[in-house]
């Protein structure tokens, strides 16, 4: 990996543990002089990152973390950014880019992580063996309208669901707004099942119907999965067959 | 990480460079007595896992490859079944828990990976920061009816999409009748973009509208996005925004 002036890696932390990071994340935060996150994700950094530069800043002040790490980069320094998941989903990526127009002379490189998606995938067996879609149900950034019309589609298309925040302390019903949305198009006993704490100590997953999990209990630390036709529980696993013609 | 008798590991190798694996996935294939795959994916594992006992079978012969991972295992050794990007995701996690059934005392455990979603999506920018699906466009074992109600619910819940398998030697048209289908429904200068070679040797990416994409020139190791209504093309990058309402 090329070190330059001026270069912010944008890394994908994956869900926890520093096994879950690939190689490449890990080299990108050894070559960075300066780590910059979310508070609870700089803590997740093994010991042998704490000698870094790390500026953290709080929840919802997702854009001045972004400007900083900019500013740290025009001083010459190498940044890494870290994010947990993949940072190019539902993470700054995206966010850097808008906001590197407006500055020059710094070069962005997104390290892909694992997403929760994959890592829960992983924990249920195999739920997103087929065409898939992930929808996230906060509304902080999107209209709940068009969160309404997605579950609609995605419902419509067959695939397989992947919930992103599935919870919060505003939003406890949005599971199962989601789920009565969906109930419309899908019978109550199709597979689905959630992981909490992915990667991370005490990670528990429980295999259920979309009727259950109407009303399932879950937090912001929870991925919701919904099969598609397609999908069974095998031993207490959630999987989805590859496609419909396995001799 | 345990190691148990009769154990076998559904690996995730991520696209291709070893440096795109997680320490799990290295850990586990260094845990493990034989290592299976098809011929590409065992070629690109490092010397180190030279030592181990390798197994290939051809390309088609995924039941075969599955099986061969069960008696192995039985023998008491240590297996792992390597797959490119995720095993979950397109590859053969769900089919090892189908067969599985046949088999008492082996238990599985899937290690996730980077899937050419992530790995391409880091390349192009951030295509994929908001709501997404991944459809494949080989009928081997979907009909394309199937696929093309996909590609009209994906597009009616304006989801950024992640098009797999875009070609093949024997649907060299798949493509333009996927843009075909797309561009009933979406602007055809909807901002997209393709990558070849993620993660390997030759890695290159485009960006271009949906109108051009149709008659891209694209191959089995081509991974296509679509951007959603969000999508724009920032310095030469597809980054797609988190939100609607970014202050």
């Amino acid at each position: 990996m090329e070190i330059n002036m001026n270069k912010i890696y944008i890394v994908g932390m994956g869900p926890g543990f520093e096994s879950m990071m690939t190689k490449q994340a890990i080299d990108a935060l050894e070559a960075s002089d300066v780590i910059v996150g979310y508070t609870v994700y700089i803590k997740l950094l093994g010991e042998k990152f704490q000698t870094k530069e790390l500026l953290t800043t709080p929840m919802r002040q997702e854009k001045e973390r972004c400007h900083l790490c900019f500013k740290k980069a025009l001083e010459g320094k190498t940044v890494s950014l870290v994010c947990s998941g993949d940072a190019g989903i539902y993470g700054l990526a995206s966010l850097m880019y808008e906001i590197g127009q407006e500055y020059d002379n710094v070069e962005l490189s997104v390290i892909p992580g694992i997403t929760a998606a994959n890592s829960g995938a992983a924990v249920l067996g195999a739920p997103l063996n087929h065409d898939f879609c992930t929808i996230s149900l906060s509304d902080l950034l999107t209209p709940w309208d068009k969160i309404e019309k997605r579950l609609v589609a995605a419902a419509e298309g067959d695939f397989v669901i992947a919930l992103y925040n599935p919870s919060s302390h505003k939003r406890k019903d949005y599971l199962m707004r989601a789920c009565d949305i969906l109930l419309r198009a899908i019978e109550p006993d199709r597979a689905c099942g959630y992981v909490e704490n992915i990667g991370r100590e005490g990670t528990s997953y429980t295999v259920c119907t979309l009727g259950e999990l109407r009303s399932a209990q879950v937090n912001m630390f929870t991925t919701v999965f919904i099969g598609n036709e397609g999908t069974q529980i095998i031993d207490g696993m959630l999987v989805t067959r590859r496609g419909y013609q396995i001799e």
